[in-house]
């Protein structure tokens, strides 16, 4: 079993079982947006997550070695995704991407917001013309080292 | 005098004046995020804003015009962007990006959120253990037509 | 079972039968374009449609499940397509996009012809020096958010 | 002066003198899609249609012949546009193609659609919810040759 | 059976059964070039055509299905050929297309050499100094459409 | 003077006098489909003929070393090509490539058709329902050397 | 069986029976280069040839007609080589390429060194400070043919 | 002046000049493959090589330290070369490269040909039924080292 | 079994016995990280060293042949690592890179830092202000040969 | 001025000057890695460090605004570099990438080695069998943050 197999058996369980991302998360005691993270082959669990998990989602013995294994990240098929959900975020990256470079470097310095001290909130933001998705972001400023 | 030419005088101008994007904004009478992306190329201005903007930065008379031009947007320079800061952002698209997708789609269904009826604010989160950029998206959700 | 393996179903299904496009979308309550591209895998059908195809259809009870699933869209098995029906789309984009850009931001201003509030109609168009493929094209106007 | 060159020069007139595509279309005796497409560097023009335009726009000599030359086409400065406006309809293609494939090929059997045999109509449509673009393209079917 | 898989028989039943390309072209009413395109995936048979091909060959009834679908085309693994045989073609065009292209628009104006309504015959050329292969292509004329 | 302004150079020249491919070829004493690929920079001239093309088209004397010089081949601006008009080339390669090597394979056994000792014509043929492009390409058999 | 599952058949029972691509080619008649280039599917074995590798290696009856065919050559996975020792073969044409074509010409004229009529020979060269590959390549001059 | 800039200023004098790569490589005392790379920019040149080319060719006082700076190095205008020429080198590799890595593989151990201890020599080789390229490298075996 | 498989089957038996990197390169006689490098499949093992793996990790009898096989080297699915471990070290590369050019070029002249006769060592060193990743290289200087 | 041109302009007049990078390093005050990188494009100077740096190489005054920008980083003029001693720590990713991330996760769990708060050190190491070149790289290991 690869791992990208025990990512469809993962999705497949939690159709049939009508779970949502929300209850997974309160399994793994996370958020539901590291849980589907994880689910989808980008984390590692530890032994206790990864146990509760193959609880709830019947999954067979070697899942649980399967889930603490640190993963090749990467879930996207292609380098420019082709869905079109997914590529609206990387339409965004490239008519805002130097526009973020200069506000953040502004106000920072030189240095990155950090993609691995860093955690994300999807939620609905209800509008009368139509509701929205509101994305939040957070990540620590690392300046570059100067030595 | 191309686009691209604009965007590097307009830099210059910025750095020259000592001016901050939050300045340019309220001249503008728009926000900084926004401020920054029409100054780099990747939004049209106003005859108004036009006009502003040059008096602001003693830009010559044919950047009036070509301020007010509907731009060919893309502010990357190469597909997958080389500078960290701005990678940081493919990073997380391609490490959360199906995460993204499950969790939109099981709230909206099928659909996308808007990269055009949009807004984007990036602010200073202060953390005792080391400050953080924290960004916030909203963007219309636009479910797929069905006919 | 996955989707792709399901569209060569649908397909060898839809020949064996002798159905139409056209056939199904009467079943489905939609038109032949929107059939057609949910059969092939780039929309979801709601439960009663699932159903509905796979009793047309004769499909297994895990297809009814897996067509309700927003699927990872993009029919194309290569960025630039290689068949020559789908190769003229693009080499239309190639020769006319920066004309259509100019024509709709002439019209509209800033903004996009949406990919997904959009509807398409393919017909056959009688004409004595050979009958012509016509297809109508309709998406809704979105412009640039300013904030 | 290179092909290029004078698009800009084109572009840069046309604004300066408050020229819309229709005005254009009508001293060349063309459509507006075509006109535009033209002028863009993707169509030679004629040696009337040349001297007309010249003098419409104030060219210098020795673009009269160069827009006589038949171009090099293809119109897009990277192979799938990160224009947010071209992009959708190469999304369009990527998520309708094989539909699109599908339905011609049930209707007319083995060929293509010409992209030469073409023309293209871009139009307002008005609509309560939000005014839309309508696009109609019409070009010959032509079947493979059987030898 | 995918498509491929039935290149796969037909190639390997051909070679078993010691028949040339001209046979089968005579079992298909065909020239010898049509045939080896439509026989490796190209070209859509006939009812009668694939009928016939199915008895010459043994091949399984769904083959006869198969062979009636038009195909998704495009024979060469990669973009560019690493076979020798078919780079030197692709090199033709590299060395040569710019004067191909400056010597068919003088001759005809603007426009294509249709590769739809389009023959291709291969032979060989007996010469004293080693024998030639001579490859014949008449593609009909298209020119652009103005309108 | 690089070897590509020299190029544009000989078109503007070409074009200002009005000359044909084939009073060049005359000139030079070739046929006009070397002739054209050799004044696009893909092949070398010897002495002689550089002077003859020179004095033709009133060329600068640096313009004589120039043309003698073996240049690095390849014309086209990418590596498959945009324009319509070659592009049906590579797609006739792309659609007929494996069909071609098996039909020179059967014929001649390994090896391939040189593009060196290579000869090729185009010319109109006359066709009551519109006129065709005629291309004969003939080259040497390189059978593979066993050793 | 497929092309490259034989190749993994052959290199298999090469390692199994301990036998060098030297016996191979002495069973073959031919050089080792060669051999080895055939038995890893670049060149098409005669019936005889075929029936002694068979005979050696004990292959199944189809690997006999299979090793008559010729092949679509390539035998890199990648475009650029990602293995070290086939990746500084790439290199010394990367820095010596233009180099080799500049002394080639000089001595020949305008043409190629055959890769078709081409041999290989590939020895240790005994040296004091660590023993050296010896690669000699010799391919027919074929100068480009003006007609 | 750019590195490449001189490298077009080298080759431009040693044409007007007429001299040889053999000329040019007795004044810098080394081999005339060596010699080409180096003018190409693809070698460093010794203070006293650098005068001396200099001196041969009338090069500016600034050639001067330019020849004698370490280059990028890399002289292909692609990855995969469009001259013909230099492809056929790329094909070799392409169609003999496992074979290579196998027979020195078989004759070495784990290891490779060096690139940088590394010489190579091009000659005419004689031969009755036309002349051939014959090219010699050599390159010191390096094993991989285990640690 | 293919090579890959292999590497699968390692990791799951080194997983299920709960082996550390050390403990095995301990039973190969040599570093961890040459042992990583050669149980992932970059590096051949010695008939004693697969032996001795087999044995601790109970591998099937073919696996003791194949780990003896120098192997087609390069580890990465993708020619820029997706996944941001990895990706740091191509970031290094593309922020540094040029910088250690320069560095080595001045200390040592032209020439390369060898990555056959090349050992690493990564360890962990600790820091108050959070632990450390230590990655120590050493290859051998090699200087271009001049011949 | 460009900051590509200011890298042309100090490394020439470095070369001019005869400076190492340990003296520019050191009229820093930071290490000759970072010196090497920052005058390369890489980081941002402060606006005393950019003052001593313009006064020892003569700079221009705009330089010295210039070298206080937060530069667009990657100084790799391709993704995967063509120059030999770059290509080498391309090669030791892709040989020992894999090893890397197993090693690293096996001692901290799953993160990342930081490219941010990082320092590098590049030292000659004797030899008697050929001196080596040292690379000591130390990044703060950053444990992906769970929520």
């Amino acid at each position: 079993m690869s791992r990208s197999d025990l990512t469809q058996r993962i999705l497949a369980e939690k159709i049939r079982k009508g779970l949502s991302w929300d209850a997974i998360a309160r399994t793994l005691g996370v958020s539901k947006e590291w849980a589907a993270a994880a689910c989808l082959g980008q984390m590692a669990l530890t032994a206790a997550q990864a146990h509760a998990l193959c609880g709830l989602l019947n999954l067979p013995r070697e899942a649980e070695t399967l889930l603490q294994i640190v993963p090749y990240k990467g879930s996207l098929p292609t380098g420019i995704p082709t869905d079109p959900l997914l590529y609206r975020f990387y339409e965004i990256l490239s008519v805002y991407g130097m526009a973020i470079k200069e506000i953040i470097h502004e106000e920072f310095g030189d240095g990155i917001m950090s993609a691995i001290d860093f955690r994300m909130r999807i939620a609905r933001e209800p509008d009368p013309q139509g509701d929205r998705v509101k994305i939040e972001m957070s990540g620590k400023f690392l300046p570059y080292r100067v030595y």
